[in-house]
């Protein structure tokens, strides 16, 4: 059972419903995909599914039947296009998990040899160099 | 692509041929749930996939649609078989990005307010504890 009801207010609902920009590198009918704005890594990015649920505990198994080929479609781009030398997904449930966005997302982090990851700041990337990360991936996706 | 072709010889194909001993929580057409031997948290679990495939990034669509609701079902049984605050979904894929085991597996760590993770310290957990772990699943998972 989830802790508490969705809350549509959250951010990825109002990136969802385009009231927010974001860095988009696709969309599909069942979910996006967008830069993180607080990257924890260079070329972190999210997959975002378009149906409310609060995290994992309370999403359908059909939300999350499409969900994972499409975090393995972006983790092949973003090492494809970082020449990253590993990928790190992450997903949270709940804050003492770490979840700080109350609508169901998951990491797709980039790692490098020997390089830790920053810690998740609140200090929001420079947009210029979203954007420039954002068209390389792009650019794998379309060479997958 | 992967880095380096499958190799069957790993210690999770060894668990799904049955010739080393788990912990097993449940098993399906497609997957095992076992307890995690090196665990980070009370009632860390894992997710594996039957199907051969060194990580997320040469994994086939059809064994990942198959995967995000199972790890899903043992999220919300491992939460509610330790009242934990939380969970933690982990998959690491490649050496820099944490991954130890080349077989595709998905970690389920139950998380508790105000407790940091456990390293992966390389130390086994007690059986008698691993054992009366999963029965505490195997219960909740009966429940849910």
């Amino acid at each position: 059972m989830p802790e508490s009801p969705y809350d549509d207010t959250n951010i990825f609902a109002r990136i969802l419903r385009g009231e927010i920009p974001s860095e988009t590198l696709f969309e599909t009918d069942e979910a996006i995909a967008i830069m993180d704005a607080m990257p924890q890594s260079r070329g972190h990015c999210l997959v975002i599914p378009k149906a409310p649920s609060r995290n994992l505990l309370d999403a359908s198994d059909e939300t999350l039947a499409a969900l994972l080929p499409q975090v393995a479609r972006l983790a092949r781009a973003a090492k494809a296009a970082f020449k990253a030398d590993g990928v790190s997904i992450a997903q949270f449930n709940e804050a003492p998990a770490g979840q700080t966005v109350f609508h169901l997302h998951v990491h797709v982090i980039p790692r490098y040899e020997n390089v830790p990851l920053s810690s998740h700041s609140g200090e929001m990337a420079d947009r210029t160099v979203l954007a420039e990360q954002a068209a390389l991936i792009r650019e794998a996706l379309r060479a997958l």
